[in-house]
Formats: structure tokens, sequence, C-alpha cells
């Protein structure tokens, strides 16, 4: 019952690992958009899997069809549906945990709560549904876009490997020349080394994505549970992995003073603005034009090529071992679904802003 | 659009710092509970101001009417509400900032949004909306409590000030022997010592809330979407203030490898456990029966007794000078709240998990 | 679950009958509505018993609170509540009920759902509620008469007699020159003595209240669940005692052919109409720019005055009789009833209009 | 931002009369359904045209194809979604109203609401966007079935011609021995008759589909907008066509008088049930176990096969010609969608009813 995400822009996803495919229906994109279908094909492609030795090696072409909501190139204001067909399946791959609970693994919540589980590539808790996401989140970023929204979601840390420049330093035209998604090269470079590392141990690794928003309008966000960095907080917690969420310094300004993270406000050709930013853009949950900037992490990928201490479904002690084809690092394929689910998050409040006033 | 939380347990709050007063309609109570108003009210008392000196001087007596829902004692299966007049409060000391923009505070996002704000002690933005919170959230833990279902909030940092014990260390009889609600007294000492500290410099200061919730079942939590730590995440970035939410291990986690953060399985008389709980209870966005642990940071209160540049309505420079009756520090004030917002979401869950089989 | 009504402006009622009072949450009402308070006592009014020797001879005052929401006249687009004070109550009339059901009341429907009831007037299953219902309307009638939108409930029919003339002929200005409410004060001379007679006989009798929107704009509605008659029609039935709703000429619709009852289009002055009106004004469920007319019927009130046969809580037959002070009629209350109920369908499929295009 | 209905079972049907296809998605359905696929295709074929006669001659198979939520025969918890792929269509048929408006269809309306419309076939305003209804329908007849709750619907009036029996007296294993779904076979029969002579007059008709719901348990209903015949109505009003709803005797009610209309309780082998069943099986919003009877008036069908006056986009007044295949009279493929939209509000509130006690 919670497959949906967003109020004014829904989106609803549907599918699982091995069956015949992942979808979504965005019920609420505004008619008139012109869809740009190589873009919604060209953020798939960032997710896909093999796309370098960094990443799983299943082959995917990921290709989408579009099932409704679109006439002549033009969304329509009806529900529009993708649809992204399976393919390179292993289902067999699986079938040695079809009675047993990989570690950290969603099996064991799924089994204890449905009483049944599509135990194929972990089925509904596969991290290929956010492909769903990523169709959806290609569309989000199209109307955006024509706002004058960006979003720059990039890799900031793998293991103990991170980048050191603040957000403002950033070349983000850098971020997608290298396999991992850092901005930094000789920092992705070293990242890239670790990845591997990690690889041949048979272990995995987790990191930060961090997400840089530019040319957010004030005034999204709605008070008082939907605060805009409580959704982002959300959206972000949704990803597969994902285990912490933090605003502008956000940890860090545990050590601050109420007079050090203060942000002065200052007027510059008539507008109003922040001489800081410590917070992170945004003030009392709502936007206030200044850069949105947050942090994501990610634990380890739970599959490693390890045998490992379990249990089977009638709880007998067990031997679980890592088979398939997986990431080593989840952090350069978790990079464009932080980026679509942002531009959820936005296209939801931008909508939901046009109510506020009469 | 968004003062209301909640899928099965929904609450709706309302009211304003120096309006009539704060209130909460709780939607979706189920009938048959013997409503131990004493507790709501110990909760509210939990909250309030002018508790210690370490808070703000105001006294409000922050008593609660019951306005419906409640029939000889049980809840009735109809709307709750409950409402706490506003009391002592002295709305001249904010006609300083009627055309003004307090920085870091919500003046300036909510009169872009909205075109009008009720500036009276920062109106709906006030953190005086979580007594509201807090009042529901204490009927929320009555029900939870007979499920036998705990949470534990406490200070656990305060500055550069922070418990070394990990969550199962701790003695939570402690929590409530000081003022701060910090389970280790030693360390508590100390950061009532930095709080004061703080104040006398007119300056505030941040710091960590960390909650663990014992008994909570297996099967709580929605996939995709309302992942249970996605919903904790929302609802403690809910709280004003609050700026990063992290479970189990969080940020830690980026250190370490799967191999490492991986939490095998086991049988206990009958029952499965895990080793480890580096998934902080939850796998899957789904509790797996262990405890759940997370941990919120907050900001330095942005209101201090100092001058500050600012802008006026019309854009002009300005300086803000801090008046009024305020907290140094929010953390003491906040345990109460992110108790009760922990508790709002498992009782939502507890209840929506009643769907899910046929 | 269910005690809110509206998706973009949302109303939540709370209240019993006999409890402290009927309150009403509004989320969602935009920014910078002058409220007219004097209007909503107005509605209120027309609304609350003792009105005439039609109705029950209960005095209530029925005036309102605000709670929150409005500042300095305006609306701030922060929740609106509104409370209104139960006074008069008898709860003793009621001590004969609080272990028998009363035929064709929700006594026992209420005691097995919930387990519980508040017997005292029927609780929250009383039409008092609706007082909640017409504040609101109020507030939603002020933002649609800023956008030319104006709604004409009346009654139409009481038991067997009933208006001839068609919506277009009506002289709306009559409804409130007699006490049933209906505009043709002859017919309403004639249901007045009806309605007298039926008391007489300590009897009940129901009827229709039929309602016109006049100016409401092209494309209010949304395919294809919440089109707007589906709306309308959920919206009415909600209405204590109500129990059907047809929207244009509704079941005399089935009598005609295609040929007759097809619209067809003409251009006026530049704009597109229709020349006949048997869509009722909505059209594939969004509005067409003409008149939106409907009739919903209220059956006769349950509560009579005399002996009739039903059982007690522990399913043994038992005689109830009637007593209190009840309306022989609802019809004449029921209308600024249905037209709030119009108003608030209205006012959020305006607001949510907004929504649809780029 | 409407095309989903349910709030505990909830369904999103997408796609267009002349797209890829038309599919729906089902979040909420319980895990552990034993998913019996030929029942969905019974129901889409008692839906699809081409029966008769009496209903429009495109051949479609609507054969479906299960897209995500059901491993080995069961449902797993996930979202379950179906796709019915268009087949047969002559989009050609259409191009003469690319730019005209077809009276009382929805062409202008969304043309005016969206800017934007796929003409072909009404696209998302045709009917055919109901047998992802019906198919989801069935589901939920599944579940219903396995609780003892069957719901009836079947034609009882078309045009003047009308079953006279009461919904007690109705041998409902007569509904399919007819192709009008009639179960008087000789009132069947007249109106097969009148079907046909519209037919040939190239004109179209109306009539009125009644539905009966037996085993239905006490308390299914949620006060106070939520009320049981509350959703039945909005349920039925957005089935493509309908103009009204009554529950009970409805608007005959309005010659009764209370002491007529009141249902008196007595009890039967220690069950409570009542004598008479005026109010259609609900009481105050809520089932009060009786069969719950009502009924949905049908305007007739838009498309007639003669010249009809109209404007065209730009408001230049033209004739439209009726082609393509048709229905002379929607009624008998409305059954099946009344019962499925029947199923849908009761296993809605069924699932809902298990939140409502501690």
């Amino acid at each position: 019952m919670s497959n949906s995400y967003g109020k004014a822009f829904k989106i609803s996803t549907f599918g699982e690992s091995h069956g015949p495919g992942i979808g979504v229906v965005i019920d609420g994109c505004p008619s008139g958009l012109e869809v740009d279908l190589s873009h919604i094909q060209y953020e798939l492609d960032r997710r896909k899997p093999g796309q370098s030795k960094l990443t799983s090696q299943r082959k995917e072409s990921d290709e989408f069809q579009v099932l409704s909501g679109i006439f002549e190139g033009k969304s329509t204001g009806t529900p529009i549906a993708l649809f992204i067909p399976n393919e390179n399946q292993k289902s067999q791959d699986y079938n040695h945990i079809s009675d047993v609970f990989r570690p950290s693994h969603a099996d064991f919540t799924y089994q204890e709560k449905y009483g049944i589980r599509d135990y194929r590539g972990g089925g509904r808790s596969s991290a290929r549904e956010t492909a769903a996401r990523v169709a959806a989140g290609a569309i989000a970023k199209q109307i955006l876009s024509a706002q004058g929204i960006r979003i720059e979601a990039f890799v900031s840390q793998v293991g103990k490997i991170k980048m050191q420049k603040s957000y403002k330093e950033i070349d983000f035209s850098l971020t997608e020349t290298n396999p991992v998604r850092c901005p930094e090269p000789e920092i992705a470079e070293k990242m890239a080394q670790l990845i591997d590392e990690i690889r041949l141990e048979r272990d995995t690794i987790g990191g930060i994505v961090s997400c840089v928003c530019f040319g957010v309008p004030i005034g999204l966000g709605e008070p008082v549970f939907d605060k805009l960095h409580a959704e982002l907080g959300k959206a972000m917690l949704s990803i597969n992995a994902a285990k912490g969420f933090q605003i502008g310094p956000g940890f860090d300004s545990v050590g601050m003073k109420g007079s050090e993270h203060n942000d002065a406000f200052f007027t510059e050709n008539g507008v109003v603005k922040t001489k800081t930013n410590h917070s992170g853009g945004i003030q009392g949950g709502i936007s206030n034009g200044q850069e949105i900037y947050f942090d994501v992490v990610f634990k380890p990928v739970a599959t490693i090529m390890q045998d490992q201490q379990s249990v089977d479904l009638q709880g007998n002690a067990t031997t679980v071992s890592g088979k398939g084809r997986h990431d080593p690092c989840v952090l350069p394929r978790a990079v464009p679904i932080v980026d679509a689910m942002a531009a959820l998050v936005l296209v939801d409040f931008w909508l939901r802003n046009r109510l506020v006033k009469l």
C-alpha cells in the first residue's frame, strides 16, 4: 500500500526483478509537455547494470515502452504509463535462496510480513524497482529544466575516500567523465581502485551520494509535516541501501553555535540572499532561493561473494553462498536514482505551490 | 496542505504560537482504548518551556482539553480532538519583527510563499506546534505500550560533548533524572554546563537526540516508498531545527565492508534473530524484530540574543536584535517530540500491517 | 478514518452532539482571503434548529470561534480551525436509548462497528456534525463568489408536493422568504402545511433538495474516478438522511433517446454553449460552462414521536419511544448543508484545476 | 490526478482507447490470494464488445497480461499490474472528429481542460477504460466471495420497459441467460426488441442497472464522509454515462412517512435483523447486515448514427456524423462494470474495517 509517491505529481511503481518487467504510472503530469523519450532512455542507461567493471556485469538494455498518456509527442494530462521489460534474468541463480534468508537482505522481513515472497532476484525488494523511478524522474526533470531548475547528484565518498571540495567549487561537467560519477577525476580514480580491490576481495563497500539543486524558486515545501527537506529525506531513504540523510552541514552543524550557523540576509540587485548557506537552501521547511544541497549515505551492498551464516524458512542454521552478478559498490548507479528522486520531490512541490495563494 | 501525518492513525494539527491555542485531531484511533489523560499531560509537561534554567523561561501550563472522541474514558473510534490554549504570550515582544526577517528562521520563506504571515512568535512556524504532536503521540504510545513496544529517546550529544555508550549499554531509567535528558548523568552534567555557558554568551548550541524502540514486532514498514526508516526519517526531519537523520550506524557505515556490516541470522528459542544489528532493526524497509535505533541532529536555535544583519520587507538592510524568552539549546525539550513522532510512525504502521495478509 | 473531505481544500470535522462542541479544520485554504466572519454565522444560522415551528425547537446559538488560520482578517495559508460549542444539550433525553437501538438510526451499526458508542443525541452520527460542514462551506463560498460562482439550493419537493418550474424559471431571491426555503411561495405554503400536519401526527416526512450552480468555469472535475458529478454525488450522499442523487434529468433521462438527450453545441459571442442542457453542465465528468443542476433526496427523519419495535444491546425485544426535540422534516435545514457541500466540492476542483496544464 | 480509487485496496488505471492498451495497478491486494485468472477473463468477456447484436460490433478479445504481483499463482502483497492490449482499432474512423466536438461527449471539456486531447476513440474518456476496472474488480470479487459476499448486478430497465419484481423475488441465475442481462426473461425479450428498434432508428437508449449485494457483514462504511452508500454512489457515478444513483427506495422514499420507512429491529436465532429493508442495508453510512440494493441510471449513448449540429475547435458551426461501431444501448455491458465497482468499494471497506477496533 505504499507503492506510490507524490501528491500532485504522483508515481506508482510495479514489477519484480524476475517477472515480466518493471513499470510506473505517473498520475498528475500536466498536459502540454513535449516529452523527450531519448532523455528518458539516457537516464535509464545511467542506471542500468553492465556499464563498467565497477558495476554488475548483468546485461540489460532497459529499453522502455510508452503504454499511455503521450499523444503526438506531448503529455495529455492523462496517466503516463512506462514499462521496462526484464531481460537476461537468470532465475536459477536464485534457487538456492528460495528457502533461505540472505543476511541483511529483505528476504526474511518480506517472508514474515506477507507469508510469501518472490525470491527470484529479490522480487519486489530488488533495486531493479528503481528503474521505474528513474524513468519517471526523467519526465520530472524535463519539467523542472524548463523552469531553470538543475539537479546535480554525484558520488562524494566511497569507503573512506572522499571529496574535499565544497559544493560551490565543483565542476559538474566532470561527473559523467568517469565510471564512478565523482566530479573530481583524481578522487574518482582512487575510488575506482578501491571498488576494484573490494570486488577482488569478493566484498562490497558503501559511500555517500551528494546532490545540489540549482535554481529552485523560493517557496517550495509545505509546512508542517511535508517540509521540503523532510520529503527529500523520505525520498532518499526509500532508495535501497540508503541509511542516512542530511541537509546542509547536517550532522556537522552539531559543533556550531547559532551565531556561526545563522545565515545573514542581504539584498543584491533587488534579490534577498543569504551570506552563508548553512540552511542548505531550506528554512522552515521551505526553499529560500539558495542552492539546496544534501547527502545520502549508502551501506555496503548486502550480497557478497562469500559464505555467510543464516537460517532457512524453518529456522535451521545454514550457510548462504554469494552467487550471481552483483555490484561491489552501488554508488555509481545510485547517482541517477538520487537525481530522479530529487526531481520527483521538487516537481511535486513545484506543482503544489500553485495552490497556496488566492 | 500538509498539516496531516499518517495514513491509518492520521493526525492533523492546527494553531499558531500567539493565537487562541494549538490543537490536534486524530482520525483513525481505534475504538476501545482506555485513554490515560494524565499521561498525555505528563508528556506535554516534558515538552513545555520553563522546566529548568536550561530552557526558555516562558511559563505555560500547556493544559489540554478534550474536545471530542472520548466517551466514558474510552476512545470511540471517532476523531479525537485535543486543544491546548495559549497562555502567557507576550506578543509585543514580536512587534520588532513584523516587517523584518530573523536570520535562519521561517519568516522570509513564509512571507514569500504566502504573501502574509502571522509574525507573532513565529506563528505557525513556531515549535509550539509540536505540543499538538506530543499530545497525539501520547495516545499513540498508550496503544503501543499495550503491545509491548517501548520508545526511549534521549540526548546523546550537545555541541561536541557526546555519550560513548552503545544503545545496548544504556540505563534508560536515568533519562528523566536530569534536565538535559541524557541517561549518562556525568555526561549530562557536562552538557548542562555547556548549555549554561552558551546561554551566558547569548548564543545557542545544537546536538543529537537518539532514540531506541524496543519490542517492535516483525513486519512494520511498507515497501517501497513508505519504508519504515524512510517514514521515521521524514517524521524526524519535520521537527523544527532537525537537519539530519540516520538509522543504525548511518553515516558511520560508510567505512564498513559488506562482510562487516551484514547481520548474520541465527535462531534462539525458535526465534530468528541477528548476531549484530547494523541494520538498525529494519531490513528492506521492514522491521525485523531487533531494536530500532536512530539519531536526529538539531542545529543550534536560530534565535540568539545578539544583533544580526538582515533585511526588511522592502529588502532594505537592517539589524535584528534578539528579544524574548528563548531556549539556548532545544535538545532537552526535543526528546519528548522525537518520542512522540516515533510513536506516531510506529502506531501508523502497526495498524497498516493489519491490511497486508488475507 | 474518513472524517476528512477534499484533496486540495481539505476539511476535517470532529465533535459529537453532546460533547463540548463541533469543529472543523480546513487545510488548504489559500492565503489572502478576507474572511467574512458574519457570513459564516449567517450560514450557521440558516442551519441551526429553532428557526421556525417547522423545525426542531431546540435552541442553540451555534456561535463559532476561530481557533487558528486567520490573522488580521485574512487567511494565512495555515489551517483554519473553527469551533462551535454545544449548548442546551439535554443529554438525559437520551438515557432511554443508552442500551436500545432506535430503528433506522445509526445506533446499531455504530455499536457493532466500534463496540462502543456515545449514545447521547446520536453522538458522532448526529446531523449536528453538519454544522462544521456549513462553517467550512461558507469559507468555500466566499472564495467561489469572488470567481463569480453562485450556488442556489432550495427545497423542490416535500412528500408529494413538488415544484413544477424548471431551474431556468426560478426566482432564487424568494428562497429565503419562507421557512421551507422553496422559491415558489405558493408551493412553499403547501409544503409548510404538510409538514405541520405530519408534525401533529407525531410522524416525519422527506423530500428533495435541488441545487443549481451558476458561473462554474469550464474544466472543473477530474477524470476518471473524480468526475465532478461523482464527487457531487458522494458529497451529497454523505449528508445524513440522503438516499439518492441525480445530475441533470437523472432518472428521467431513462425515457429519452440519444437524439433527444444530446446537447448540440453552438457559438454565441465567441463562447461555445449548448442548446439544451440535459448534461446538467457536466460532460465526461468535467464542467462545460453551462449551469450545473442536481437533486438530492432525503428520507423521512428516523426519529418519530411514536412507539416503535426494536431490540436492546442484548438482542431482547423492546419498545423505543420518541422523545426530545426533533424535526418533522429536515428539508428546510438541509438546504444550507447542500449549499455547503456543493461549495466544498467546487472549490476543491477549482484549486485542483490549477495543476493540470503546464 | 484522480485515476486512482480506493484507500486500502487501491486501483490506478491508465490507457487510452487507441493507444497500446488499457491497464490497472492494484496496490493493497493482500498476500495469499489464489488468483483465478480465468475468472478475470470471464468478467472481461462479459464487458467486451461484439457479444451480441445488441452491442457494438467491434471485435476485441480483451485478453489480459499479468505484469506483476502474482507469484506461483498467489498474490504476494506487491502491486498487481494487469494489461489489456488494444486490438482492432480503426483510428481512421475518428479522423473526422479530430477538430470537431461530438455533442454530449467529453471532446469539448477535455480540449478545454487540457488544451490537448487524444481524439481517437475518445482517448482516455472512452468507456474502454472500464475494462481495467472490470479486471481489478474480478480480483476484488474473488476476495469477497471467500467471505460469502455475492454481488448481483442486472438490467432492470431499458427505456420505459422495466422489471416489476422486488429484489427479493429475483432468480439471479437467469441474468446471464439472455444478452440483455435482465433476470426476467420475458422482460429481457421486450428490452432486446426495443434496443433493436432503436438501433435501426440509428438512435440510442438508456436505462437502469440495479445491483444487490448479499452477505455483506455488519460494519462496512466509514463515518462521516465515506459512508458506504456515498462511496457506492461515487463509484457508480464515475462510470461513463451514469447520471444518477439511489440506495434502497431512493427517490421513491419521498412519499413515505417515517413511520412507514423505518425498519423495525428484531432478533432471529440470535441475529439482529430488520423487518423491512427500506434502509437498503445501510444505516448511518454503515452496513447493517441486510441486503444492500441500489440503482444506477445510464443516459442514452451520446454517439448516434445521425447528423448533429456542433462546432469545431475554432468555434465554427459544423455537422458531426455518426461513424464507427457503437452500442445502441450500453446497459448489457454496464452490468459487469457495476458489479466490478461494487466489488471494489466493498473490498476496500472490508479491509478498512480491520482498522477500527483496538
